[in-house]
């Protein structure tokens, strides 16, 4: 029988399965689902987890860019899906479809859900890659990786970049996107597997396990000429310690805090007078307001997949039902890739 | 007999007068005084005390854009003066200079103590103003708000400012400015005196005393529609509580953070994940940085202060053996405008 997996409770710190996210089944009638004009009935192949859907799990008064999840209902997060059922001119059951998906085995897509990545459903058959590429490579993960390196990171031939979380699906991209543009490229990661991974298949110049080094020495070790760039993914006290050594005119890309997310009380950043002693550049976005770029994206990552100059670790779980502790292990930094559920 | 006021010693916390600056006196023969090639000597009228002095004050092993000042040495600042005696072909006897000074009522500037201001001095006898002006509004400071404004805040009609020190050396221009261009400015500042020049005298939309505030129950009071541009002078406690009250988008223009100069411990900054959730821009900067459009600024700010359209509080103290006390009334918030010593 279909199933979903829905959101019962608000969590404080880590949502614990269960008790926050609960496993159900329910029937669907295919072939008699109602559908209104424009709707559609997909079934899903593919589900990305992602960090930011822990900032869904909120109260709803908080106000933020994400809606928060209402209790009771489906969670969800960007998928591939095949069309099972059409009442919309473009789509064709059979087609692919890429946008928002329940963590669910069907899901209805309301007429009005644009998630502004349909557009990438016309192109994954053109790609000689795995079709879950559109969830990470040639996704909102790797897009997110190519707008932030290039429009607030601005990367020069020659500079050094520290990407803290750099086997995550955006840190990976901009990892080899930086080295491609002759930077001296350094990461972190919260495990020696991935330190492995990071410096013998990435060709990472540096990187080191945050859990058991000392952050500030393997920063002064790793890059003697200061950092340029910090592409950060987890916030709190790895920037803290990044802010001292940055050099004048840095910039700093804010993509994530995982650390921040389940923390009870935020970290406190003790090192923000270096945003003026060294003019710094501290600046937020979301991937959403930048989807005008995408067939640029799509061009140049394309050309470089052709070249066989990108590589991308997925970590794919198999079955809805593993969707919880898969999202689990990738908020604790588990997961070794990008977050994959494969659904069918 | 001449005076000047030398760093005793580095200060943790506020500098305590006698102990780590130090009023001395000296000889000086100007007629006989040996002058090197390019070098001159200048009688100083006007001496601008500024916050970033207070950051000079420090163990010279902390790097910094500006050199820590070394034990025994004059402490410096700009300065207006008259040459008194010239090896420089760019100096006669009687001209301006506007540059770096020491706090004393003579200093021999070497050949090589280029400011990158030196050409207001051939400006200040063309505009009806108090010469002391260009070590304000038409100097560093007035400089400081308009490269702040424009260049990181990007103002736009009908946006919300809100500027922390709003009377201040900066502040003050930063609200006249950005109130001609359309904006609602709403400051804040330490004494009710201060609140009131700021609505009556400046035409602030809003103004409140953080000291006796409520900050946070202020903020959404006066800025109903959000904050767009924070011009932050003063960093800690206030920028934590202002980044909550930010719109989408905004701009924070990292000026100063005069509440953590004089500060033991860091405040630690808790609402940092705002820059994600607002996409927000957080900028520092350096004035020197932007000393090429020099010309652009004397010719915008002189058009305005003829049109009537831009007033200048200034606190101008009398005699260099006061610098030290009034240097410490700016840093605990006492002084009413921009501080000046007058010398001579």
């Amino acid at each position: 029988m279909p199933s979903s997996i829905i959101f019962k409770a608000i969590p404080n710190g880590y949502p614990i399965i269960g008790e926050h996210m609960e496993f159900v089944t329910r029937e669907i009638d295919i072939e008699n689902f109602p559908l209104a004009d424009g709707e559609i009935l997909v079934k899903n192949q593919y589900l990305s987890l992602d960090p930011y859907i822990r900032s869904k799990m909120r109260n709803p008064e908080i106000k933020a860019n994400l809606s928060a999840y209402k209790i009771g209902e489906v969670l969800d997060g960007y998928g591939i899906s095949i069309v099972v059922k059409s009442n919309n001119k473009n789509y064709q059951v059979g087609d692919y479809y890429v946008g928002f998906i329940g963590w669910e085995e069907y899901t209805h897509v309301p007429a009005n859900a644009v998630s502004g990545i349909e557009c990438l459903a016309k192109e994954i058959s053109k790609y000689k890659v795995p079709e879950s590429y559109f969830l990470g490579l040639l996704g909102m993960p790797g897009m997110t990786a190519y707008v932030g390196l290039n429009k607030i990171g601005r990367p020069e031939k020659g500079e050094t970049i520290f990407i803290s979380s750099a086997l995550g699906a955006v840190g990976q991209v901009v990892g080899q996107l930086a080295k491609i543009k002759g930077l001296r490229i350094i990461g972190s990661a919260g495990d020696d597997s991935k330190i492995k991974y990071l410096n013998e298949e990435l060709n990472f110049d540096g990187a080191f396990n945050y859990k058991t080094c000392n952050i500030d020495e393997k920063l002064k070790e790793l890059c003697p000429n200061g950092i340029d760039i910090y592409f950060d993914n987890v916030g709190g006290e790895i920037l803290d310690i990044v802010l001292n050594h940055l050099n004048n005119n840095a910039r700093v890309v804010s993509c994530g805090m995982i650390s921040q997310y389940n923390s009870k009380t935020p970290y406190g950043i003790k090192n923000l007078f270096q945003v003026i002693k060294k003019r710094l550049l501290i600046q937020g976005f979301i991937i959403s307001d930048h989807y005008k770029e995408m067939d640029l994206f799509i061009k140049e990552m394309g050309e470089l997949i052709e070249q066989g100059k990108l590589k991308y670790k997925e970590d794919i779980v198999k079955g809805i039902q593993n969707a919880p502790e898969a999202f689990l292990n990738m908020l604790t930094g588990k997961n070794f890739g990008k977050v994959i559920v494969k659904i069918f």
